[in-house]
């Protein structure tokens, strides 16, 4: 008899997450003779304990499947649920039964770090209870701090966004005579790939933005106000981009620097950016015109400058999932690997995905030059061959035409 | 002997004043038997008084013709110059020698409220003294609150822009289960229509965003923390969309309810966080998530979703900028009148710069509806045309491609 599918998506929206859930619908749909068909779980694994799900494969049109591939966010609704640590905990029989009722042979799980952590946990269940339900992790994070992995869906689209904001501000910026800082605040709490990805907004060296901040790199607050002292001596219009988790040598975030004028007038504190500290800081120290900008969460659920490569990617992704699945693979991820070579190509390869949840990947030191204030030539290659391409997008009344469901249902209008 | 024209840009970039200043050069190349050559101020008129401009005719390929058309911001470079109210003061006559001595006859300036009164200054001086030069308004502004006209070249292009970037963050933030509130902060500090333009997000009624508030619309601080919790009672996620410049019913700014709240180095009141004050306002009523974007310069800058029709329409303003200087106006501003029926018409009409400078245009009473937190469908009616079709844009590894010139020289790379 032929298995059931089903596919969750959690952790955080990004602009390709749907297209691997296109992937893996996809491609079960090609291999009909061996899968049933595909369910997914609404927001994830938190909300599939409570029995919310809906049939793919009868809910979906081929049209809004195209339609699905380049819709930014999650289709399926997303969680930020961590299982038990104790396999023995009541949770995981619970989950199985569910699994075994519907008939589920593979079980792929869409996310980042914490959502292979979920695929690693059911897999470990799973194989202790010898149970033959495979657990495949899809890579998914604007991030790119999963390790094992070449890069991460998600992560591409992302960075031209932040690339071709950046150009866009710094000509912005340029259009005054008088002297002006602008900083741009760029998303990454602990890792810095997206924000050296605003390196690459410059059409030649010597270009805005001419300061570049990561959080793998010690940031302190005088180095910061001579290197920009030193650039406005360069040039008028300075944009600077800092990671929103720059911290000091102690470890202590750069946000958290906001002091007492912080406060609202009911008396609580009011959460800042590192963007918006920097900018007080420059403003009172030089006084000078200075204007922060949070790129926010339009970097990770943009679609209008998706990478054409990611969304392919992404969708790869998905359809390898269910490949290695039906091949009878579990707690796996599928991992990028770049082959050697001028010509960019990629690889999609399972690997253990105990090795890689709960971890992260830095941005690479070595990547990280001129003191801590921009990134290297090695870095823009990587990133390069990511961001090319666009989308064909289908569009109304002159805006873009999403996907959308409600409580499991295609919402058409 | 045939005349030159010079040209120039004042105030905040806009997606499309290049695309004006293209109408401009263009429309002169055909008028090549009345025109010389088309002059650049760099930097609007303040720029113009050091001596600095550049020779557009010779400068420009018609390669670079096509890309200036698509570039964002503003490619002569900007200023905000205000000229002496007193037209006897000794600038009048030092201006309109180095006119006569670069053989002027039309002088175009593209801008707002604020370069209008340039145009007036400049065009009442030179009636004063008989001079044939003739002065001529375009308009350009993503506020859309010049009067005498049906609407502004820039806006168009800045509301698809928050339309779709509200849009995608609706869509973002519904991804999870979890009640939350997201805050929009929309640029407009006297005028609502960019905010009100955010209704164009919703595909149908009852989407998010479910709030909407205008400058033009007394803000209560209490009524709104009672609008947001029958919001969220209807659902668990709401979109607010609040203009920068919301005030309560005593003029006072939200914005300055924040201790933080100071006054920059040029007196002026920092305008920037309604939304953050709001986002405090709010957690800390309700103890629920909330987060707040702030869709700042990229709103007015941004190529990426330039409306087709919006670019078009800049470039026959400046077009229709040449063309009635050179039939013998002065003191104009080419106004848009949108022709009667059901069929979307523009004509370009000259109108009397004087009553349209310094002057603003706010968004319509009787369009603000239920209760000041939404607007009507007529105003839906008046913004859809305008956003209608998108450009081909140049790309290179994976980014747009702009033009830009450094004192006077493009920028060949």
């Amino acid at each position: 008899m032929k298995k059931n599918i089903i596919v969750g998506q959690s952790g955080g929206p990004t602009a390709v997450i749907n297209a691997s859930l296109y992937g893996v619908i996809a491609e079960a749909k090609k291999r009909s003779e061996e899968v049933g068909c595909v369910y997914g779980m609404l927001n994830g694994i938190e909300g599939f304990m409570q029995d919310r799900y809906m049939n793919l494969s009868e809910e979906l049109t081929d049209e809004e499947l195209e339609l699905l591939k380049l819709t930014p966010a999650a289709f399926l609704g997303s969680c930020r649920y961590k299982l038990p640590e104790d396999l023995s905990s009541g949770f995981y029989p619970m989950i199985f039964q569910k699994l075994e009722r519907m008939n589920i042979g593979c079980f792929l799980y869409i996310g980042g770090n914490d959502s292979m952590d979920t695929v690693s946990k059911l897999s470990r269940y799973g194989n202790s209870i010898g149970s033959g339900i495979r657990f495949i992790g899809i890579p998914k994070t604007v991030d790119n701090d999963l390790v094992g992995t070449d890069h991460t869906p998600g992560y591409a689209s992302a960075a031209r966004y932040v690339a071709a904001s950046v150009r866009e501000i710094a000509l912005d910026a340029s259009v005054y005579q008088q002297k002006a800082v602008t900083i741009v605040e760029i998303m990454g709490r602990h890792a810095g790939w997206l924000t050296a990805a605003a390196a690459l907004a410059r059409k030649a060296e010597g270009d805005n933005p001419l300061l570049i901040y990561l959080p793998e790199f010690d940031f302190d607050l005088e180095q910061f106000a001579q290197d920009v002292k030193a650039a406005l001596d360069r040039q008028p219009n300075v944009v600077v981009c800092v990671s929103e988790g720059i911290s000091d040598r102690d470890g202590k975030f750069i946000c958290e620097y906001d002091n007492a004028a912080q406060t609202d007038s009911f008396g609580h504190k009011m959460l800042t950016g590192s963007g918006k500290v920097l900018e007080s800081f420059i403003r009172n120290r030089y006084g000078v015109k200075v204007r922060s900008v949070e790129l926010n969460v339009s970097q990770r659920c943009s679609g209008m400058l998706a990478s054409g490569v990611d969304v392919e990617e992404a969708a790869c992704a998905g359809a390898a999932g269910v490949a290695a699945a039906l091949g009878g693979a579990t707690g796996m991820m599928i991992a990028f690997e770049r082959k050697a070579g001028l010509a960019y190509e990629l690889e999609y390869v399972p690997k253990d995905v105990n090795a890689i949840c709960n971890k992260e990947k830095k941005f690479p030191q070595e990547w990280i030059v001129d003191e801590g204030r921009d990134v290297s030539r090695e870095f823009l290659d990587y990133a390069l061959p990511l961001i090319q391409g666009g989308v064909e997008r289908k569009m109304e009344n002159g805006l873009p035409v999403y996907l959308y469901q409600k409580d499991g249902k295609t919402v058409r209008r």
